[in-house]
Order: C-alpha cells, then structure tokens, then sequence
C-alpha cells in the first residue's frame, strides 16, 4: 500500500510537506504565504483551542475580541515594536474597487484612506489604546483578557504551519498594578503553555527566557517553550512576555492607586499560533504518516470491519455496537469505517496516514471467537482482545499511547542533548549531531551574532532555574556564570 | 439607582447604544467602523457560537479556515457577486513600512503588491477556487464545509452589532452533486438557524425567500429568517443561499458522475454573525437594561448577600454552598457577587443592566428563616423561596423565563402583524404602527422600488409555505398571486 510518503532519512523536509498534504492537514491557498487548513487539521486545531481556552478561564482569563486593523501611527508608538514589524505589514490603502473599461475591475483612487491601515501582525498597541479607557483606578486592575485571532506577518518564506503569512492564534494582554504581579502572570502563563504542551501533545519542552536579541519586539523580557523536532532543530512553541510598562508609556495608561496616586500600569501578552500544528506533526510522527498523542486526536479509535457483502456488515454492526457505546461513554471519540468501495488494506494505510491512535479491525471469525483485533498507531503493535473486557482494554491504551510518546520524544530530546566545553566540540556536534547543545556564552549580543553567523545556531533560551556554573564562552574564553541552550532552530 | 438608560419611548435609538455601551457589551474603537467586543458582550457570543458550532456539526458539517486575503481577478469572476461587494472592500496594496524623516514611518513604494489582495467579504470566490481541487468525483461530494471568520465590508454608516466594517460570522460553504440536494441543504440550514433564533435566542422568526432585488450578489435564491424588533423595525437574522452552478461556473467545478460524466457542482452557503447580538438586544431588553434569554446567559444566577462586616459574609456563604453546587450540577452557571465596595442596590441595578435572568437576595433574617429572595429578570417578580427546593425552584424559574420572553415576543410581533389590502392603509399602517405589513404585491421589480422610495419599507421576504391568495398589488393594482411581507427594516 503505498502511502507516496518520502522517508525522513531521505528528505526530511518534504517528509514534513508529505504528511501536511496527504494526511488532509493543510495547503497553500491561491494566495502568496496564505495557508487553507483542511477540515482534519482543523479538527485538531479546534481540540487544541479548546482545551487552552480551558485553561485560560480556568486561570481568571475572558475572550474578547478587538479590531483586525491598526492605523498606522498606533504601530509607531512603541519605538522597538514597530520597528520589529514594519518589514511584514499588510497596509490597507483603500476600501472601494470600481469597473474599468479595460482592466474589469480595479482599486478606486478616490477612496484613498487618509491614514493607513495595517492588518494586526499582533495586538498590543490597539489593545494598550483601548485599555487606556477601561483602566482608571486599581479596581479595574487586574484585567485578564484573552483573543483569539487571525494575524498576518509578511513573510517571505513561508511553511505550511510553520510560518505563514496569516496564521491563527491566541493572544493574552493583561494589565497589572504592580511589577510583581505582571511577571508572576508571565510566568504563570508560560507554565500554562508548558503543560498544555507536555500533557495533551506529548511534547516535552524546555522554559527559559530569551536572549535579548530574540526579545519580543517592545518586551522587557520573554520567556518561552522550546521543544527539539526529529531532525534535531529546535522550535519555539510559545512566548509570554513581560512588556514592563513599555506599552504603558506608549498610550498614557495609569491608575489611581489605593493611595491615590497616578501610576503606569504593567503589561504581559503571551501566544500560540496554528505553528503548534506544525510542532506536533514532527514531534511524533513516522514514515507512514502523521502519530497523533489521542487526548488531541479527532477520532480516536477506528473500526474498519472485514465483511463480504451486506449481511455479513451488518453482523458486525450489531456485534461491535455495545462496544461503540461503551467506548462513547467513556468519552472516546469512534469512527466506524463502512465505505463500502475501498479495501480494508487501503483503510489502515489511510487511517495510519491520519494518525488514528487504535485501529480495531473485526472479520468473521473474531465474531466467532468473540473477540477483535487491537492495533495502536506509535509502535504498531497488534493484539487480539476479547470482548468482553474490550472497552477497559482500549481505554488504558489510549493512556499508555499519550504516556508513551511523550516518553519516546523525551527520550530522543535527552539523547540529542549534548554539554559542549569548546568551540570545536560546539561546531562538531552542532554539524554531526544537532538537537540542543549546552554550552557557556560571555553574554553579549555580539558573541551571540557571531556564532549564529557561523554555526546558524541561535541561543534558543536561558533556561528558568538554571544552575549558577562559572566557565568560559565557547567562543571568547571570556568569563561566563551560567550554561544557555543552542539549536538551529526552525 | 440611576443607570443612566435613555428610555426606548424618548429615543429608541440612544436606549440601545446605551445598553451596548453599559452593559458592557461592545464599543466603538479608533478604527473607523471597528468594534471592540468586549469580554461580557464576547461571553454571550461564546455561547452562540457554540451552540450553533454544535448543531452545524450535528447537522454533518466540519470546520475549515480558508484565507483573509482575495485576490481581486477572483472576486470579479462572478460578475454579479463583483457588483454586489465592490463599493465596500478593504484593499491591501503593500506589504511593508519603512522608516522616514519626516513622518516617521511610511508605506514603502517599492513594497508594492503585483496584484491587490481584498480583505473578504465574504468568501465563496477564494473557497470555489479551492473546491475546485477538492472535487474530482462524485465520492467527493457531498462537501460540507462551515468556516468561523472575520470578515470586512466597508460601511459607511456604522452602528454597533448591527452594521460594522469588520464583523465575526460563520460562513457554510457546501457542494453537491445535485440541484434537489443543495436546495434541501439551502433549507435545512434555514431551519437550524430558524431553530437556535427561536429556541435559544427566544426571538420568532419568519422563514421566507429574498425577492431578486434583495438577494445575496452571486445566488440563484436567498433564504432568509426576519425578526422583529421593538421598535417595529424587522431585522434579518440569518440567510441560507442556494448558489445554484453560479460560483462552480465561474471557477470551473466539476465532478465525475456515477455515469462517468462531467457536471457543474451545487452550491450552497449560509451565515449568522455578530448581528444576531445586535437583534438579541434589541428584541428583549427593557429600560433598566438587557434581558438575556437564560439559555444565552454567560451568568444564569447571581447570588448578591446583604450583610454587615466578613462574619456575617462568611455564614451566608456557608448557607448558600449547598445551593451553589447543586446549581452547578443541574449545568447552571451561578456568580457570588462578593464586592465589598458595593451596596446591594448598586449590585441589583448593575445585574440587572446585564440581564442575568435570576437574582439571588440573602439577608441574616433569610438565613434565620431558611429561606432566599429570588427575583426574575424579564418580569421583575420576587418570591420567597425556602431553601429546601431552592435548587429546584430555580431551575424551573430558568426554563419559565426562556419560554416567557419568546411568548412575549411572539406576541409583540402578532399584534405588530397587520394585513392591509389598500394603499392608503400601508402607508398608515407603516406610519404609525410599524411592524410587519402583510401586503400584495404584482412581483415587479419596478413596484418594489417605487414601494421603497416612497415608503422606506422593503419586501422582508416571500414567506415559505405562503398560501395561495389571488388580490392586487396594492401600488399598481395588477393581478398578485401572494402575499408578502413589508417592512421598515434594519
């Protein structure tokens, strides 16, 4: 059953293209940088959202939703933050077409907007401006607000999933009145990120805090997960940023103390993007397709029933159906596969390929042995189980499967997590090896460039809690006090 | 208490900006046209959404996202569907600022798009485009595809919910092998939103069809449910459009028969958006603020104790524990109202604002007496209630509420439903009892505009199951074979 998938070992790259694509996922829109995300890959994006946006509520968040466009002097009140978006705006120029003779229809000159509009590459300054009305005195504060948004960076090189030029996501912006309390809800919600990351997509990463050229465009600081992909790059699956009083500053926002004083009000905004879909897809998944852990699986069991003709289906039908309600209620999601024009050989591929973590197959003499065959997705093995104690079976498996890939991307990450002491070792590892590289760095933006110039590899963070360690930068010799993460990274 | 609500009787306007604007629903934001939903009025749209999410899925439909971005050839390869969006379209032309002297930062002239990308409207054109891969065979079909989107259409005239440059709506997008059956999906989709309108926003509806000047640019025939509001005025709450082969033409879609023949798709698409908020507001809330249908209630019971320092709080809220998680069992969403820099009035007038359709009242004598105050929302009505079957009461008080405004609704729109069988007595009847106007008229595009310039009202819809009536027009006196209904509109 050839599934046309290109092994990772061969082309990783176009492996990657090959899942996204045959497994239903995504694909490039008519549209430069623009992705359509498929019904089965947004299925799985709507499980993720919902789970977060559990999460959210659960922490004291509420949705709200706020203008796609940004005029353009919004964008330049935060000095560093336009200048970390302006290279990728979408600009809104005017809001009427009109017909033409020759050309059918083209942009009506005379409905030129007097100011621009950018289409929102993120939130923070349409947001911090309306904040300014909705803050006035402590009681307002904290306000802990959550969106879920499409957004739009200009990007030249684009990825399906990885980096498009619209994306989805969702973005927290809180308000705070105090320091303390701004970085503890950064923090909080990298955690958030963390979990989600670790228990629902099997998917370990590291926290840490990035190096100030990889500071969110108008942050103090950023923190962030990182997580190492098969072909031992990293990516970064989420930020939460501490924005100080940065945006604050920009639009005037203060508040009555409980001392009646006037202060500036501290800020966090935090994310995660439609690029987690990318992140799952190449943390598990094989040569046959994608391997999705089953707490975000659309459907989380298959029956592909083996049959000749009708009355042999329906026999299957009733054998399997207590077992379909069980599973129900259990709240496992199930499919029954009855197309009646494809062969049950071409389903498990096509159900494989999906990332269906257990597949049930029934024929004829499992109805006879009251019994059914059990097969999971991760290591392919089969069992033969009867059915009696069916349900109990399949639902520890669905637990074993979310345990075990997780364990087996742990266990890659640890192996391709290498403590380097030279700058030649650094180099060798980071050729012949890749993954994360553990190494000391004197600290400075210019020590950081250079290695990215020659290594490609980018300090993906420090890490939170990291341990006190004097040595010497891999580059410079120069004295440094703790070990940061590198990768090349995605 | 005063909240500040313009009554509906000096200016029905102003009330309802009013009510948007206190019970913290949504605002105006810098951007012209663009609203901020803010989290109360984004909580309610939570609610809406998934409930229709949930019957779209029930109904066999799974979720997509296709680009925000179409390029402009696209939108003109339906030329009626050109037309209809042309004058209101947010044109992006570049994609990138630079920084300058003078003004800070500008639109860089050498970023400029080869073609423009239009910010959708609505998106059967970039959606066909994509189907048109989709479809290859009659296996492929039927499609049944809803999207969650923002979309843009640049009005000039603007008023919150109601009509706004940048709105949020689901958009169904469905194909199929034959006429009967895009048709029937066209209605059946009607009937789901006809269903949630009455059933969950206890707002009756009429299910009718479009005459051709009001029918959506590109579709064969526009479905349509009308409600009305308070002020006589109908509002359309939702469209179904049978597409026919329209967009399949215009971006060659076709399929492989059973026969082995090439044939045009069926079209189909259908959308409700953030103006259903608008016709929620407005087809129940009274001078002291929103009443919400319990059923779309972010808060269902808000529990607000009258009390003197932290003991006396402390016993009420052991009181009222049992109640709170046996409501929370039932799937009742219950607040505490614990702010102590409040007095209990403030909090009843602001609950009340909000429309939470059950108040809780607790007092020491309350607790001496094993009983609470419970006030309804919609009627005002108190009752003691001993707490033995509080839960119950409550629960049932829920369901009463949820049937008693759609009665009181229903009832408004009958008395407001006027047959008129002469010129004269439309022109009355539209001028000072408003409502709907049940009227002949000689199906003439001609007749319908005239009706319109001379009246302002419009032919809301042909109703579905319309009975035969033979009469005539009442403008020109030509033959009719039906009645429709007319009119003022939003």
């Amino acid at each position: 059953m050839a599934k046309d998938i290109t092994p990772r070992s061969e082309d990783y790259s176009q492996w990657y293209n090959d899942i996204v694509k045959k497994a239903d996922l995504a694909e490039h829109s008519a549209v430069r940088g623009c992705m359509v995300i498929k019904p089965y890959g947004y299925a799985i994006w709507e499980k993720m959202q919902r789970i977060l946006d559990d999460m959210f509520k659960e922490t004291g968040h509420m949705n709200a939703y706020f203008p796609l466009f940004i005029p353009k002097s919004y964008l330049s009140k935060e000095a560093n933050h336009v200048e970390g978006f302006a290279k990728e705006c979408a600009v809104v120029t005017h809001y009427r077409l009109k017909a033409d003779k020759e050309e059918g229809v083209i942009v009506d000159p005379e409905a030129k907007l007097e100011e621009e509009l950018i289409v929102r590459p993120t939130s923070e300054t349409v947001i911090w401006n309306t904040y300014k009305n909705w803050i006035k005195s402590y009681r307002d504060l904290p306000l802990l607000v959550n969106q879920w948004a499409n957004v739009v960076r200009w990007e030249m090189r684009t990825r399906l999933f990885l980096r498009t030029a619209e994306f989805l996501w969702q973005e927290g912006h809180t308000a705070h009145a105090t320091k303390q309390e701004a970085v503890e809800e950064t923090e909080k919600m990298l955690d958030v990120y963390a979990d989600f990351a670790e228990s629902y997509m099997s998917m370990p990463v590291i926290k840490g805090v990035k190096t100030e050229s990889e500071r969110f465009a108008g942050a103090v600081d950023t923190y962030c997960i990182e997580s190492l992909m098969q072909d031992g790059k990293a990516l970064q699956a989420g930020t939460s940023h501490f924005l100080g009083q940065n945006f604050a500053k920009a639009f005037d926002v203060k508040f009555l103390t409980k001392e009646n004083q006037q202060e500036l009000v501290w800020g966090t905004s935090w994310g995660v993007s439609t690029r987690l879909m990318g992140a799952l897809i190449m943390a598990h998944s094989d040569d046959d397709g994608l391997v999705l852990p089953p707490k975000l699986a659309p459907i989380q069991v298959v029956i592909v029933p083996i049959y000749k003709g009708e009355e042999q289906l329906q026999k299957i039908e009733t054998y399997i159906s207590p077992l379909k309600k069980e599973l129900k209620e259990k709240g496992i999601t199930v499919k029954l596969d009855d197309r009646d024009t494809l062969r049950p050989g071409f389903k498990f591929a096509e159900w494989e390929l999906k990332g269906v973590p257990v597949r049930i197959a029934i024929g004829q003499r499992d109805l006879e042995n009251q019994q059914l065959e059990v097969a999971r997705r991760d290591t392919k093995e089969k069992q033969s189980v009867s059915m009696q104690n069916a349900g109990e079976v399949i639902s520890k498996l669905l637990d074993d499967i979310q345990k075990n890939i997780f364990e087996k991307a742990n266990s890659f990450r640890e192996e391709k997590t290498t403590e380097v002491n030279s700058w030649d070792e650094f180099k060798e590892i980071l050729e012949n090896k890749g993954g994360f590289v553990i190494a000391h760095w004197d600290g400075t933006v210019e020590t950081e460039e250079k290695i990215k110039e020659e290594t490609k590899a980018t300090i993906r963070c420090i890490p939170l809690n990291n341990k006190e360690e004097s040595g010497k930068c891999i580059l410079t010799g120069k004295p440094s006090k703790q070990r940061v993460v590198f990768a090349k990274a995605y």
